[in-house]
């Protein structure tokens, strides 16, 4: 198990930070699913506030830009009552030449409770939750290629809801892998819950053979790693992670890799089509698929909102008690 | 009616979102104006926080800057008890190319109610209305050339107070018309509470003779256009939306058509003047009149919040019967 | 006493505004530092909220970028219950040409209550206390090489809670003391105390001989300046506000005057090490002692939000009675 993997919980298997699906374990990681159903409105009108976090501050140290990633979690921050406090990485101190240590000592100071970081290092969020007081927690929004874990968690969740078997069933992964934080901690959270069969799908250049590794098997062609498949999930190509070498066209990727409404067919009729978005139309999907009936891409975003209640619940009461 | 009036109302009548002062008619009008009015404050400590939004969510889409806008629809949602997202287009993921429609669906998604939308361009704010989810409501807060319908309804509300035969008054609109989304949303607020005579005032190439079309006198000279009205309502040099052809050196637009001690002499004693802001001193008007004893300015700022209030409480009521 | 040391109080005393600890007197300044104390948690599960500022607002307006201090002051205003907007400078209205009086004129209109400005010109908080209405309450966030008020009391809290007998103390200020706000609001907050024996060291360039207007000893030498030292106050290097004139390297202003475990011993074992942050590591300060155990600088930080907390309901109570 990794450093990160065993940081994030307490001694007695309680979730302290939340770093990485890797680790998690099937009884966390259903844990969080199950709290997150709680938290999912039934109709807009059923969208409520609840006081777990009346008093709380909740800090979101963004030092890549992200509005979806940061709207989800300072939504699930009001939701629970807590004060917000935004904070991107340009503009901070980091002008000043504050490193991220001071950074983090300087606000935990301040008696904030907890921290949203995201930062382009993998590890950073390791590095905090390190070097983080007691009764601070640390989420990883996001770092570097390492960890996506609420990205995980919410592409399960909604697996989940649609097949609850989640063991059984057979998911592709399709895209840039080699980049991708995002891959990283779906198979994680995939494995949790017992899931065998997990292909990792692309070029050989953004999904090389050592991806095996994982745990997962590797298909170098779009047809049979989705042959019976029954998820099929796209990854963003992460242009601003690739330097120096292979940067595929956006519309040669989509000739070998891309979904459309005929690569589509390769999978299960009824497979669910994901993406963690934003989008890259006609790249890595066409747009009449991406809004289709298999797409459960906004149902992503919505379900994104209740496993961040979810954690940021389950954390702030293993840190009470 | 344009297909924003349209869209905006509910088969019944009421305000489902709003995009435009045009086609609101007397009764809708008049009904936000009477709202605005209970919340106006009496005196500073009369400030109060009212529970109607309590639980809900605003959302401020700025693609275009605007401290002024942004902030009387954010002092406007926490008065109301919601809780805001504030986003601006620049900083958003339009830097990783989703699409506008993805932003509206991605947020949506995420439970939010309510979204103010600043944008360039003509008609953004309809096609967000368009496309939004059923309990969505969308309030322009400014589309390129063609509304900016709450500074229409905080103009005419601030005259009402100040001259309640609205219908009977003369009311001059001076300067950049042509480029105005304010002159369109006062023209057609006015008109919905029954004002004749309504001018526009200015340069050819600002004001053009088809501007007529509105139903409105046109003018090239100030001594004329101001002769006897009651309101004279300055509109600002939008030198950022003029491109390729005239732009009129500040000094020049001021010896023809700026508003200083002398030239408002060409109005009534007891004229109003108004500016929407930010104000170009010495362009528009001199600094000595824009603050003097007929200046409603700064009672234009302070109205617009419980303008905005009153069109927020509104739509939700709509929304939620 | 200066303009803005009258200006900030009202006729019986009380604190109007803060712009500067000049001129605030033992009583005021003792006052503030016991209303700090109710302020600050025990425990981290001690922070409460209080309704003292329910319904009212506060403006965080910030023409330099401060991720510190406008946190410090963000978290004050969310514990006493306001509702918090921030404005930065830069992309604000200034970009459309609103001058300074109009920003203010503006936000006030909008019934905000309290404002937080931050300005690289030395007078600009006098400036919007001089301008504002009555009711409006201006705290200086750092203006220029003038003052940073609430950072001057913050270090005399922390410095009465470890040495109750602050008139006794012997106190050096270390670095860059000419182009430094923090020092002047610190020398006048311990003269406030009663403090006698302060010293300001430095080189030449940074120190000049002049300073001793001030009531202090200047000291160039950094042996004899900590001598017998109970606290010893390092200063930034203000690199972004020196300009054509003797800009010291790093490496050499640290042999010189630079804080380390070898340096610090010229001072009393006991004594102080306080730092207003951010830290230039290896310049002002080496990294072993800003964290080593005489070192009370991430102390400074949490009792910046007490004192923060503590002037904003003292302004609050005397604006209401």
């Amino acid at each position: 198990m990794s450093g990160a993997a065993r940081i994030q919980l307490t001694d007695d298997g309680r979730l302290r930070h939340l770093l990485t699906t890797e680790g998690l374990g099937r009884a966390l990681t259903t844990e969080i699913l199950d709290t997150a159903e709680s938290f999912v409105p039934v109709t807009r009108n059923d969208v409520k506030k609840v006081p777990l976090l009346r008093g709380r501050t909740v800090v979101n140290l963004f030092f890549e830009a992200s509005t979806r990633t940061r709207s989800a979690f300072e939504l699930a921050a009001h939701r629970l009552s807590a004060d917000v406090l935004n904070i991107e990485g340009r503009s901070s101190s980091t002008t000043k030449g504050e490193t991220l240590l001071d950074t983090l000592k300087t606000l935990e100071s301040m008696h904030v409770d907890m921290f949203v970081i995201r930062h382009g290092e993998s590890g950073a969020a390791e590095f905090f939750a390190r070097h983080a007081a007691p009764g601070v927690a640390i989420l990883n929004g996001g770092d570097g290629r390492h960890a996506h874990p609420t990205q995980g968690l919410l592409d399960v969740f909604t697996i989940r809801r649609h097949k609850p078997d989640v063991a059984g069933l057979s998911v592709a992964i399709v895209g840039d892998v080699l980049h991708s934080r995002v891959a990283r901690s779906d198979i994680h959270a995939l494995q949790a819950l017992g899931t065998q069969d997990i292909r990792v799908v692309g070029p050989k250049t953004l999904v090389p053979p050592e991806l095996d590794a994982l745990g997962v098997s590797v298909h170098h062609d779009l047809r049979s790693g989705l042959a019976d498949a029954d998820v099929v999930m796209l990854l963003r190509l992460q242009r601003e992670r690739m330097s120096g070498h292979y940067l595929p066209a956006g519309s040669a990727f989509h000739r070998g890799f891309g979904l459309n409404e005929h690569t589509l067919g390769y999978a299960k009729p009824d497979a669910l089509l994901m993406h963690p978005g934003p989008i890259n139309r006609g790249v890595e999907i066409a747009a009449p698929v991406a809004y289709g009936k298999q797409s459960v891409i906004l149902e992503q975003v919505s379900h994104g909102v209740a496993i961040r209640m979810a954690v940021m619940a389950m954390i702030i009461g293993a840190h009470q008690s």
